[in-house]
């Protein structure tokens, strides 16, 4: 179990000595993300596909995996998120209190240094969906933590000692972090929580070297705090106009108006754009917020340096069933009507699967990507709008009244555990719930730092259906389905896809589970030793491939395991669906590493 | 992976369905622990040999071991014992708050039943050395949990409900339960921990049908507390007169005496005679207590079904180190002087290895196991008392004078972490420490419910030597080492040995081992998520052999990780120099259960 880790040693010295400038820096994350035999930001590589050109581990050997090693974070509730691995180091991270560790991979494992902040355990009170953390990102010598009470700490990656810290946010009002920072060029990027607490949504970039914040984008109000130009800013090919922010909203509603950014950044080096979604607007109780509660629901293309937008998409305006827009944005390009366009997939919580041109904003395709989406029958491609389907509207319904069936639930046809692309199938791989729900909306009043969500929830699978949770296969130019398999429980964990057509994903049971790219074939199951609602990531040492992921029980789709919450409509509603996960599995943050039978193999890259 | 149990789920029907009555619950037991295709009891079985004569995995290809599945306990400290398995069942434990889960290994490990008994977490400001349990027992379709709080739990085992339970002692006063309970008969024994409390020791036995206390035997007191005749119960092979009990005191310090009872039980159906240890004397402080402080540091046989002492042997009278005498007796056919006798092996905390005839108490060798001790240079064969050394007599040396470089430390050349006997090579595999200390005997009072300790202590390996811990085979006819192979840490996990001429253990950092049982040659290493110091255990399922263990740091001598300690006195010395664990591992309870590659194969037995 001696490794020499000659290659993986010189990487990670020049990614420790190279790159003391911004300029720099921001050249060699381009470069690392490129690098197959390494995983340098949480979702692999800048348009967050998730695919790895590795192939020693592939579809006719992967049978044959095993675990070569693994390790106990010493935390209980949900992990999601995974590890980075830069050169001969592993850094890996919990759920509050936020450690984090770097493991040696030349020393098996072993812990060169942890790091754990001091916050105070009251933070876990505002933190609606369990105390998650979904990583930490890497650039300039320095690992990027975003902490639950809204600290963002810069670590020495050598030592573990704090370089800089900068607040964030403010818990007190329920401004919490659950998202992992993004590094592009000389900033760090920064989303907030709190959606169900009143929180008003905004990115933040912090300058990697001092940690003074450069820019704020927030979600909603004039454009001085949207960094919105009336006139250059799109939404569906069209000046958004002044203030637009602001339109969305009766009065001053929007400056509780939710919106928040806790999702993914992904990031196109050749138009200096970046993308993210902005979640539900708050309350959710769509009687309190009259509007289309601009800018929440929305995809958002913005200027890297200067977060100005370039476009805006708002999938879902005047949300009624908290459909947040979030989740990841994977850039690729794709054939759509038999042009080459590059575009932004999105697989969006309301059901619909989007494949914009990314540089334009122009929709060009929206499907639901589960056939059991019924609040909308389709998304109208001029206007951009769902066409909405008025059983399943919780606002025609009525405030104290419960409407019923509505698919998907809450959580969405798939949440923020990221999706993955391969180049080689062409495929989109969907980690998807099935996941339908009764929603009454309340009113309910605002008090700074306690719960603002005015609707009570219970989730169950579609009528007639057993299964929570699916795997899907998309193709994203046509919008279609091309396979997909049923799961129990909902596929809360972040796929991995590879060049030996392979993908990769967890349950929330605690399999690991690699299926053929192309079929979907089951391949490999092994049962680590909790849930798992992590992310896959691969990576090669000493020119080994090896996979790994965190398994750790929790998350919004187990919150009743983790907070040990009983009544059907706790935990936002997803107690009662999931109650017989506990039969399967535990709580206990854990990371597997899986590697194939023998030594070194030749590298595929 | 889908397993079908035919033979598993046949044998746990017998289990639950036969020995409804106990007279056939005794043989249901005496059947099923000879049985290598379940582990029925921690030690495997009545003999506490830790010996399996499953031979599929064996020296030949134990290098291929890999993870067959694995499971979180959801629990963070420290993990000692070790999972049953009857039938298609494992029922699994973990430290308080003792949970107990019964995994159906038919249907891959899900949980067919947890319980969790509520316990004041008072209880563990009581106890000593980690929360830890070492384990259920089962018998008659029951499961016997001994919760920390002192209650004796009857669990049914197919639905976890619970059939009785019985109050064995009081937190109040610093009595706890760590020990896993042993059934013989129709009784369930319970030992007891708090030696550090002020506690007198005590076994109890409690019917295993209603849970009435049928007796209890202390260690000190007159003979009717001590369960002991004045004519015939012996030591060193003469009567040990009337209530000798108190003798070995002065005034009522008995009554505070410790001599706890926290470790295993064995059982010699022939004779019908169990064996156990006690513990040390309270306090620490030996010129608090002179005399002999009997019956502390006692090996004891007495009659399964009364109690009644048929011999006794103390291995270290007036105790000045801590040395408890509670670690596991070992029931074996040896050759010794060219006889074969009927024995006991005891490997002391003491550093010596002791085999005696367990029919009569006859002292016949006992040696040191570890070359480091230097408290006493031998054991007078003649007297049975140890040849003391007088630079590492505490008492000697005084009150509040530091005492140094004893060797042993307190923690002792082993601890509980049972070892195991191979009939096959006939050696005996030790689980070692190899560590020294300082001790400072200090006065203190009594209170109930607070440490009633008396000693300051510092820990650290052998002069010139930088090993804590050491992996020894012995052979206890002649009382000598045969080989070693030192460890970093103490080696505090449970030895398995099998027919495949392998032995197993786990060390601190987390590693389970394999060597060969001949050579001592290291064969397979795989790191587990936490530092091992359970017990290692095999079963058969579907007639293919799995090899078990829980992981997760803590115990004694990791009390610092445990508990978050930090002061080099802390954790009654433990924690200097054990500090440098934390660099390989980290805390949470994981049961990782390994195979051989393949499906079923053909079973040995």
């Amino acid at each position: 179990m001696t490794r020499i880790g000659l290659r993986g040693a010189s990487a990670l010295a020049l990614a420790l000595t190279v790159a003391v400038t911004p300029v720099l820096a921001r050249d060699e994350l381009k470069t690392l993300q490129a690098d197959p035999n390494q995983w340098v930001m949480p979702l692999g590589n800048y348009a967050s596909t998730r695919y790895s050109e590795l192939s020693q581990i592939n579809s006719s050997n992967v049978a044959n995996l095993r675990v070569a090693w693994s390790f106990s974070t010493g935390v209980l509730r949900g992990h999601e998120g995974g590890p980075l691995v830069i050169g001969n180091m592993m850094y890996l991270h919990t759920p509050f209190p936020n450690k984090v560790f770097a493991l040696d991979l030349s020393k098996d494992g072993a812990i060169a240094w942890q790091y754990e902040p001091k916050q105070d355990s009251k933070t876990i009170g505002v933190m609606c969906c369990d105390t998650v953390n979904r990583g930490v990102a890497y650039a300039d010598g320095k690992i990027f933590l975003h902490q639950a009470d809204t600290s963002v700490v810069a670590l020495d990656a050598k030592t573990g000692k704090v370089v800089w810290s900068a607040v964030d946010g403010d818990p007190g009002k329920g401004e919490t972090g659950t998202g992992a920072p993004a590094v592009v060029g000389n900033l760090v990027l920064i989303g907030n929580s709190g959606g169900e607490y009143g929180v008003r949504g905004a990115l933040s970039a912090y300058d990697i070297t001092t940690g003074k914040r450069v820019w704020r984008a927030f979600s909603q109000g004039p454009d001085s705090d949207t960094l919105m130009d009336p006139k250059k800013t799109t939404s569906m090919g069209k000046p958004v106009g002044k203030d637009s922010g602001m339109a969305g909203w009766k009065g001053d509603a929007w400056k509780l108006g939710g919106g928040t950014t806790w999702g993914w950044t992904s990031y196109d080096p050749e138009t200096d754009l970046i993308y993210y979604g902005s979640g539900n607007p708050g309350t959710w109780n769509p009687a309190q917020r009259p509007g289309d509660n601009r800018w929440s629901m929305t995809i958002w293309a913005r200027d890297a340096k200067t977060g100005m937008a370039k476009w805006v998409y708002q999938m879902t305006p005047h949300d009624e069933w908290d459909y947040d827009g979030v989740n990841e944005m994977i850039l690729a390009n794709q054939k759509v009507n038999g042009k080459d366009r590059k575009v932004l997939v999105h697989f969006d919580r309301n059901g619909f699967g989007y494949t914009l041109d990314r540089v334009t904003g122009e929709l060009l395709v929206a499907e639901k990507y589960d056939p059991a989406v019924n609040w909308a029958s389709s998304i109208d491609k001029k206007t951009g709008l769902p066409v909405r389907v008025k059983a399943y509207s919780t606002e025609a319904n009525g405030e104290d009244v419960v409407s019923k069936d509505i698919c998907p639930a809450a959580l969405g046809s798939k949440d923020q555990q990221p999706a993955a692309y391969s180049p080689k199938t062409g495929l989109f791989y969907i980690p998807g719930n099935h996941v339908c729900m009764n929603y009454e909306p309340t009113k309910v009043a605002y008090v700074a730092g306690s719960p603002y969500v005015g609707a009570n929830l219970t989730m169950f699978p579609p009528k007639g259906e057993s299964n929570l949770g699916r795997f899907a296969a998309w193709d994203a130019g046509t919008g279609k389905v091309v396979w997909e398999v049923k799961e129990p429980f909902s596929v809360w964990s972040g796929v991995l896809a590879t060049a030996g057509n392979v993908a990769f994903y967890g349950t929330m049971e605690g399999y690991l589970k690699a299926v053929d790219a192309t079929t979907g074939k089951e391949l490999y199951k092994f049962k680590t030793p909790s849930g798992i609602i992590g992310n896959v990531n691969t990576y090669t040492y000493n020119g080994k491939q090896y996979v790994a992921v965190l398994s750790g029980v929790g998350g919004w789709a187990a919150i009743g395991m983790a907070a040990g919450l009983t009544g059907d409509q706790e935990g936002l509603g997803a107690v009662g669906a999931y109650r017989s996960l506990s039969q399967y599995t535990n709580l206990g943050g854990t990371l597997t590493v899986f590697e194939l039978p023998g030594g070194a193999q030749v590298a595929s890259k």
